[in-house]
C-alpha cells in the first residue's frame, strides 16, 4: 500500500510542526549538526533501525559531524505522510537521550 | 601528525591494489552496492567504528542498498596514505563476513 503524494498545501501545513525542515529539490530536507562523528553516527544508527522498521529509508549523507537528509517516497513520486513520519522520528532521535 | 598528500604517480600505483576505487573530484571514490538497506547500513556501522579508531572519517552517502564513498584528508589538502588505509579497511569489511 503506497502512501499518497501530498500536495503543496498539505506539505506547508505539515511543515509547521517541523520548523527545521524545508522542501528542497522536491524532497523533505534537513541538515543536522552534531558535536562530532560519534554523535552523528549514533543518530544515524538509531534512525537506521527505525527506518528499517518503517520500511521507509532516507537518502542521507554524512561528513564528520554533519548529517544531511532528503526524504521522498519513490513509489508515490513525491513527499508523502511516510516522509513526515520519518522526519518526526528523526527529530525525536536527535534530541538528547537522557533525562 | 598529518599524513602527506600523495602525488599522482603514488596514487596511481596504490590504486592497483584497489581496482574498484578511482580518483573522482580529487578524492578517492567508490560506490558499493549491497543486497538491501540492512546490508548497506551494516557495512556503514562497521566502517564507522574503524574510522573512529583511525580518527579518519569518510564522506559518504547512502540510498537504500547503495553507499557512495569519497575519501580525502582535509589537513593535507588531498589524498594521503590514510585514505588508502581506510579504503583498504572498507574492502575488507564489504566482503562476506562468515566462512
Amino acid at each position: 500500500m503506497t502512501a499518497k503524494k501530498l500536495d503543496a498545501s498539505d506539505i506547508t501545513e505539515r511543515l509547521t510542526a517541523l520548523p527545521a525542515w524545508a522542501v528542497q529539490g522536491g524532497k523533505l530536507h534537513r541538515e543536522y549538526k552534531f558535536a562530532d562523528f560519534v554523535e552523528a553516527f549514533g543518530f544515524m544508527a538509531s534512525v537506521a533501525l527505525i527506518a528499517e522498521r518503517m520500511n521507509h529509508h532516507p537518502e542521507w549523507s554524512n561528513v564528520w559531524a554533519t548529517v544531511v537528509i532528503d526524504l521522498t517516497t519513490h513509489d508515490a513520486g513525491g513527499i508523502t505522510s511516510k516522509d513526515f513520519a520519518l522526519a518526526g522520528e528523526m527529530e525525536r532521535l536527535a534530541r538528547p537521550r537522557t533525562t
